[in-house]
């Protein structure tokens, strides 16, 4: 009552044990014959998974709602009534024929660390919160809809989007028993919450090529989308000279070589991923390329002279640069970098700070409340396939280094 | 009788104005109503060109033929009858919506030497057979099916091969009332002609950009394709770091340049025309990259060359270069080199020598008899179109040329 809340005197332990098996059953669910897990946003492992979490939830003694866009929210209350919730999260949902770690992993080490502390007999100074996001990945046609959906964020077409299987992305929530047109009532009002940590699989290969457990992820990465046209001259490749010619791929070679040059020399990455040859016959000289480059970069500076470049080098080729999308990045709070690698030197954790070059809900709810997040190795960087793989002792690091920041921003905040 | 034959005495002299009106004439039959000619092979359209050459060549007094393959042939007796025909001949077919000087020009041309010799009430030594060859154009699926018929070239798969609309060729020559099993009877003996002539229009823009009336062409370009392929690694276009990719697309770039390069410094034409990027997604670094590639040139030396710095550029890249088809190139026999300039010098007509980029009858007829040809300007280089010009005055130079040619080889061979 009118006593003394207690405070966080025994640490509490994360049970490795408990993590890895919760990890191991929710891969169950989903299981893809073939190997891998699909657990597409809204399908029926998608739900199952969902109810799965919810009924973990409440043995831990949590408060659980699911909101309209089927986010699984779930509160374990703090000592002092006044304060916001510190949330942990991420989420269930797969691509088809996804891996098992990919969003599982931050989910199943969020519900690890309310274990803790209740296994502890631990009440923190905030209430903490643990949100399993609906529909992260782009299956339905809109990456992170669940965190959309919980800050207002959902661009006005989101539902009629093609979903993965060609159908909207609203038949699939309706097949979910959800009301589509009312995903919007899952909005939650800004700085609802004090802080958000997710716990990631990095997905690339740095972590794992530099034997570091623990990424402190510093940002998530701006993301600018180019279309690039190079018109040339088509014409007969057997009697045009080479003097005479004006081959659109001859002029676009070197700009393909010029992003890669530009993102290396910016420190940002920079990728042509598609490159269409009109007419594309073997005895025609192209008469016009059409390419789309991204730059990916969490200095949105670096990325501002990137695009000049690519910009100037296009015209210069004889070509047009036009953007076609811009995500800006978004910064982690520094508070909870700081935290982070404060639990992870605490706990003898070693740690490198890098930047997210994927999107994630921590992007999303980031525009709307403090957030970090933690990486942990993907074995060879892969990622969203059956092979994707976090050693086990990993998995367990990750979980402890999100239990030390929470307990550490628990004290800070 | 025993009588010495009459001999060129009074120079016949070509009626310009009657070539052209032929050629006016010519192009009304498959005049297609939005501009161009359409006289695709054994079309009722090209039926109908061939029935009129064959009624010009009878008006000439020549002996008329129409082999198998619907090649036209027309014979105008010559003084010395142990001699064999000095030959002259192009194609009336045209890719659909073509243009009306490509082929046409040059079986009009041939008509107009004929005219100019029975005008004079001259006969050569040699006798002079025009053919209208058949199906020169690759709307059938083999180019130059009716000289390849003639001289015993034919592939085996050439008649089931779609044509233009699907359909195999043989159903299109049947449809043209011939019988399509018999086209291996349309071959005639090797060497049974003393040398074929042939004048056509450029199809590139080398005479016209020079200003220059005649090109004497030394040969007809070899062809080799190849098929290059780049085995990069699939990645997340934003997880994967610069340093750890292996971009397909990256990778095969330069090889796009090296085309060029090596084309340019061994004096021949280098072409990617197909590229493609596997799995082209914006947001996947390139995993493979597939690209066709083609050189072209008179000196098989040459193209040795450029084949081999092609295949070491392509592993240097990590690539792979394989041949894919090799057509060699065709010399133009010397003699008729000679023959074909001495009479441009004598009429006062500039030319140059230059190599044919495009495949013609004559590369098909070369190997069974010495060739050469003659070509006139392209206006702009545009071929296969119906903007498709060479100016009146350049079409009668290329008729004048192709008779002093004649000429001058009766007394030479």
């Amino acid at each position: 009552m009118g006593a003394e809340p207690p405070r966080t005197v025994a640490r509490p332990e994360l049970d490795g044990a408990r993590l890895l098996s919760d990890l191991d059953h929710l891969a169950t669910i989903g299981a893809d014959p073939a190997g891998g897990v699909s657990r597409v946003a809204y399908s029926a492992a998608d739900i199952e998974a969902r109810g799965w979490v919810r009924e973990t939830m409440l043995g831990l003694g949590m408060e659980v709602r699911r909101d309209e866009a089927a986010n699984v929210i779930g509160r374990y209350p703090g000592a002092e009534p006044a304060r916001k919730p510190i949330t942990l999260g991420s989420h269930t949902d797969t691509v088809p024929n996804g891996g098992r770690y990919d969003g599982a992993l931050g989910v199943v080490a969020a519900l690890a660390c309310v274990r803790a502390l209740r296994d502890a007999a631990v009440h923190l100074r905030h209430p903490v919160e643990v949100i399993d996001f609906a529909a992260e990945e782009a299956t339905l046609g809109t990456p992170t809809l669940g965190s959309l959906a919980m800050t207002g964020g959902l661009a006005r077409d989101a539902l009629t989007r093609p979903a993965w299987d060609g159908r909207p992305a609203a038949a699939h929530i309706r097949d979910a028993g959800l009301d589509a047109r009312g995903l919007n009532r899952a909005v939650r009002p800004r700085r609802v919450l004090a802080a958000y940590l997710e716990l990631h699989i990095e997905q690339g290969g740095v972590l794992d090529a530099a034997g570091i457990p623990i990424g402190v992820v510093e940002g998530i990465v701006g993301i600018r989308r180019f279309a690039v046209a190079f018109a040339g001259q088509a014409n007969h490749a057997g009697t045009t000279a080479m003097a005479d010619r004006r081959d659109a791929l001859v002029m676009a070679a070197p700009f393909v070589l010029g992003v890669r040059d530009a993102a290396v020399e910016a420190g940002v990455v920079g990728t042509v991923g598609v490159l269409r040859v009109l007419p594309g016959v073997p005895s025609i000289v192209p008469g016009r390329v059409e390419l789309e480059a991204e730059i990916r970069g969490l200095d949105e500076a670096a990325l501002d002279g990137v695009e000049a470049r690519l910009g100037e080098l296009a015209s210069g080729l004889g070509g047009e640069l036009q953007r076609a999308t811009a995500k800006a990045s978004v910064r982690s709070d520094p508070e909870l970098v700081a935290a982070i690698e404060a639990a992870c030197d605490s706990l003898g954790l070693a740690s490198r700070r890098m930047a997210s070059g994927a999107g994630h809900d921590a992007m999303v709810v980031g525009r709307y409340v403090p957030q970090a997040m933690i990486f942990v190795p993907s074995t060879g960087g892969v990622s969203h396939a059956p092979e994707e793989h976090t050693p086990p002792e990993r998995c367990v690091d990750g979980g402890r280094a999100l239990l030390g920041a929470l307990l550490e921003l628990d004290g800070r905040l």
